[in-house]
């Protein structure tokens, strides 16, 4: 169950200089960015090209709601393990659980609900056809 | 009530370059940024400096804990208004509410877990008597 | 001389978190940020509205190459007074001469050429008519 | 000669929404960025882990000095190979030329001075001595 990319999915983060902060650890904000980059990654392995669905469908992913816990700081050249996991799935949005692991330690996680939008009005659209084939039932 | 800066705070914030994103709007970790630095210059009206805090007490504010709203898209050259209102004050956190405004329209809006932790453990420690002092009882 | 917004353009930046790392001063990347809003505010005191420039016009401006020299580390909660200056004006672009100032010190000093260019194509454009204008002779 | 570590490096970089900006393009700044984790993996592949330079012996690199051409626009989705090759190699600091390839196509390109200094003084130091080995006479 682990490895079929349309259930649990996890992408490698490497923390650099630009992601720490003056307390040492990782800037808070960051980790919705390494949210976003295993999303992506994600997207990409059931095979939903980003810059081909804005530029041939006018479409675009964006995060309408984010529930974050900070729950331990990462360092730099900590190798992070980002996840993504489909919680719910609607007509126009996913509710996808995402953890940022080190080991087995969770960093930081968070529920985020990723909906299709037209980016020209940015009004809700039906997820990609291809998406919700691969999604399932 | 309004202008008392321990109840309600705002802080204005122009969108860069650097802000926004492929979609031509903010990109959405980006409102983190900016709830951050009202929260930082709330604290600074208060009379808290925390560089000096880091420096002199050992102390630093991390976030514990977020849950983020975002409503509409926020463009180039916008002036957002950012807000910081006091909801609970416990012993070693805050919880605060922050809006991003553009007018009167909320572009993003997020309960924040703001806690007060010793730099070198990461541990949970009381808020600085003076920040307690001026928010009250 | 100095107050001639065409000549020496003066913009204050406050260092917060998010521009700090690890090391405990301003991440070297985020003076090219700083730099930038320097230039943003730069152009608004033209007349130049870059939004309203790539909307009606579509053009933009473009940093071709950047000189930058990181000459002190600027801390949390440091006022930066981020400076521009026309040292060359062509057609198609500016070289600037850009400082991020604390007190007298400068903390990063740089020349920037920045083009206007076509939002489509990339294509160098002639500067708007308005800016040349006010840029005089 | 090209696969010797030492002396011509290249680390992939996949650019994300979160390095584009309105222009639907890598925002300047983020070159840089890019740059630093080039240098960050050379530095490793080399044997250097910052995080225990920094811990153990005091130490950090910094940037001294960087001259930049942004040649051409990366876009969403892009992998870009990002190179780091050794120019001079004194004392203190090194001097690298960087670049960020598309294929064979130069995106941006640098020379960049990387020094090594105190963390506590910013005073400069030695190269580490199992870095000057690795890099030869």
């Amino acid at each position: 169950v682990q490895t079929d990319p349309a259930r649990v999915f996890a992408w490698p983060v490497r923390v650099y200089y630009e992601d720490t902060d003056f307390g040492g650890l990782v800037y808070y904000a960051n980790y919705l960015r390494f949210f976003e980059r295993a999303r992506t990654e994600w997207l990409r392995s059931l095979g939903v090209d980003q810059q081909r669905l804005a530029a041939e469908d006018g479409l675009q992913f964006v995060v309408r709601r984010a529930e974050i816990g900070f729950l331990r700081g990462a360092r730099l050249d900590d190798v992070l393990n980002v996840t993504v996991e489909v919680m719910e799935r609607k007509h126009t949005y996913l509710r996808l659980r995402q953890c940022a692991l080190r080991g087995e330690e969770p960093m930081a996680e968070a529920m985020v609900q990723a909906a299709c939008v037209r980016r020209d009005s940015l009004k809700p659209a039906a997820l990609p056809a291809s998406l919700a084939a691969r999604l399932g039932a």
